[in-house]
């Protein structure tokens, strides 16, 4: 259970108070306000703020006085107009505020992303939390033999069972041996000084869980998006950019459904790509002799086209 | 007038629909949502949108569940602490969206500011408004004797008129060749191509007027105000700093107070000015000889200390 | 000509005195080191640093404690499949730095790239040159008629020739007053005060040649030839990033050819586009009215797949 | 010992071939190219690049077609200028690239500076080396008992060897599972899947050993260096900054002298503190009740002033 008794009922009181305001609401997220949506076995996103919504696109592209176009259809096309042009400023003029709660292991993938506003949990300020995420038998899977940084089959049985265990084990054994080092008494209840947590914390594993706020823009968070929720992307940061996509479909509907035309179901072709399928139009059979490709490339090339 | 009754009316409309949100709402930064705040002879400052406000500032700083603390007085001295060891990620999680109306060559020293997301009117797409930044004449000041990037004493008698008469007449008579190259009639009526607005945009002076939508972080905001609210600041861009200030003062007011006592009252020490400093407050005569200083560094640290 | 003869002499002096280094060397840009390519009337680009060469992104890549690999032909592979999975940080541990002579208005176009260093000769401190961009006759072109933010024809005859004496009339009077306004004397030769430059300068058009010195990564230099080295840019910025890009070509040949191959010769497809193709590939015929695009969407589409 | 024999052998053949360049060389960083400089137990830094020198930073200040000035005295005046004005671009002219190994905790701190460039060695693709950090005896120190996120006296006796004892047996103990969950075989030789490597190294603690390319510009290198090589930075990343530091002045000795002086040694008063000082150079007894100040920051005030 990711919230305690006093953080949801936080969450409940900053739900049971709306205000008044003059700037553009979006009445889809608002509904996801404060709300933490469960992620992995103990992570969580929850969205704490936003600014902006669709209009505001349209407003700033425009630099106008008023709100957005006359019509959401205008507004629509104008926006699917920015995307396919690949114009990032107005997708900048929208902004989201999320609070996270994720393994070490993926918040070093996710830091990554530099255009964005961080906040984590200070481990030199305070103790953390005993949590460990440990995937689900679904998710233990093999190493795969194509892919140099992806998983094969699932395993199984005994196998299975033995990394659980270790993972389990080895988790929870460093986790008491942190609180064994801070603590200002021994076991045997006599007094010790108690190792810095600066130091301590060393001693805890990458799937440990920490938390941070972290704010981006529109534009730099779909370019995360089409990263992290790619099916390339590790499964364990894919399900936080999954989540979060969840929350701007409602958010900003229309740049969201630009954005999954034109970049996650779209494709990039190179110019061999290009000439490959022209030929190809036009009646020829080509095949990787031709191609002009290597051949990683072109396994790519028929994974999509055949 | 910067603004067409047209305008006014669709500000007026914006601040006439009230809705309902659950976000951190600022009832300072409320009242001045869209309004337009005049600056120089035709600009303007506009807020658009916000996002966060001090106890969002407080709340990031602790990754905390719920909003700031429990008590002001706790805010504000964690507000305090984090920008005297500038801490800059908790100011990050508060937002700004302006919409500026400012003559070209002030909008050329604003966008040196990288760390902003901004749509500027496009003047390959539209034709520019006949606007153009004319000083007022206690602003129109000669040349600096002392400082190479600075104004002296304001100009007089016939050759401020004589100033003032050319800029005008260059940038009117500019304005006039650019809508005559833009049209698609010449003077008497017979039919002409027109050039293009993207190079007929490129006759105009100056001082005309751009508008851009602008959006940035706090932080980065009072990055921007150190520099251009500063006395050294070109005074065309320093007075859109001041109007900006005095909105964030009405935003958050305790970061305001911070930053007012820490960065914009606030010096600057070196190592050597530091250990001038200690010898005179041990009762020691010190002076630029034995300070080890440059002479124009030496002036500077006179003019604060004496 | 954009060089005095102190300028020349300055750069064939730096050419003359190679010296020893142990850092990545590429020939092909020694070669261009320092030399000015002109560009439009007035401009040029000349390089006046760099750092690293294709065997730098592979060797970040692999984090190696050597150069690249064995054999060029794996790191050519290893660079197109960066490019290919858009792996961005291997490319951003090449740095280039250009000394720049451009026109102010296309000048306002390039700093919107906000990933690079910046600094402009200051026009606060210095008095600027006498020189403008006019353009040459075959790019005095009207508005376009189906193209909001391009050129159509060519102007002819009486109107080409009022433009241009529009333009050189305008910025050669622009800067007489200019001058006038800075002077510490009146033409009859009794002494004024002379305007601010940080004033004078706001009378000059925006054809005004500036320079600067402008740095970035190679990540975020293909970036910028993206844009502005496609068809769709204003030709007056597009010819700096043609004449850019034949330096990256001698500088990094294998990471050029892989930026040629799959961004500048590719195509992106929307999941319609891709969605039209499959259907044509299968041999249906799929018009407009099936594809679900707009019609600008379509218009483009048609425009590469016919 | 952090390099291997191949290592070693690769980084003498690095500096066994000097070539020709046309580029600003620095003669004091040259001597430190590719060399290891050892930090904490198993890390080092490692310049692998860099882009200027001194002059550069004058050279673009001034925007010139030549080198620095004439004299190097002025380029030392500009150069203080320039830092004591807080002129961040011309010092963003000058880059280096490192090639950096450090514990992950201390990656978790460095990678929050985000204006740099980073690859880091991947542990989806690469199975990591069985490295630990493992404090020295004079760090393992105890919680501050003043600073919550500091430490206090070193620990001793009994204590200080549990702690070690734990920090070593808990990461060689996750070390052994790592590589037997990632094993194609099990302990007794029968075979099994192996788990993929982008979950087995979620088991392993945050004192195991990463490494990565770190590419920056001269001006965030000395704000990294202000705020990591700081009294306050935990010891383990300040070992690095100093490093880093001791490279720095080898290769722009006056842009380093400059930082010394003005940021390093230097102080920051608020407005409060500059009215205390300014009353007591006047003679007056100021305490913390006159003072305006909370107590936190009258320490600190102190702390510096007496």
């Amino acid at each position: 259970m990711p919230l305690s008794p006093d953080q949801t009922a936080e969450i409940a009181a900053a739900r049971a108070t709306p205000r008044m305001t003059l700037r553009a609401v979006s009445e889809g997220m608002e509904a996801h306000l404060y709300r933490a949506h469960d992620v992995l076995d103990h992570g969580f996103i929850r969205v704490i703020d936003y600014m902006g919504d669709d209009a505001a696109i349209v407003q700033a592209a425009r630099v106008s006085y008023g709100a957005g176009t006359k019509h959401v259809s205008n507004d629509e096309g104008l926006i699917r107009y920015l995307m396919r042009h690949w114009h990032s400023t107005p997708f900048e003029m929208c902004e989201i505020k999320l609070h996270v709660k994720l393994p070490v292991f993926v918040a070093r993938q996710w830091i990554r992303h530099r255009t964005a506003n961080v906040n984590e949990y200070s481990a030199r300020y305070s103790i953390l939390d005993r949590e460990f995420y440990i995937p689900a038998p679904d998710q233990l899977a093999a190493q795969s033999t194509v892919n140099n940084q992806g998983r094969g089959a699932v395993l199984e049985g005994a196998e299975a069972a033995r990394v659980l265990d270790l993972l389990k084990s080895d988790a929870g054994r460093a986790f008491d041996h942190y609180e064994a080092m801070l603590a200002d008494t021994q076991p045997d209840g006599s007094p010790q000084q108690g190792l810095a947590r600066e130091l301590a914390r060393m001693n805890l594993p990458m799937n440990t869980y920490t938390q941070w706020y972290w704010k981006t823009d529109l534009h730099n968070l779909f370019h995360f998006l089409r990263l992290r929720a790619d099916a390339h992307a590790q499964y364990e940061i894919r399900v936080y950019a999954e989540a979060i996509a969840a929350c701007v479909k409602d958010w900003v509907p229309l740049a969201h459904a630009a954005f999954e035309d034109y970049r996650m179901g779209g494709e990039n072709l190179s110019a061999k790509a290009v000439a490959v399928l022209k030929r190809r139009l036009a009646g020829e059979v080509v095949g990787w002799e031709e191609s002009g490709m290597s051949k990683g490339e072109w396994r790519e090339f028929v994974g999509v086209w055949g």
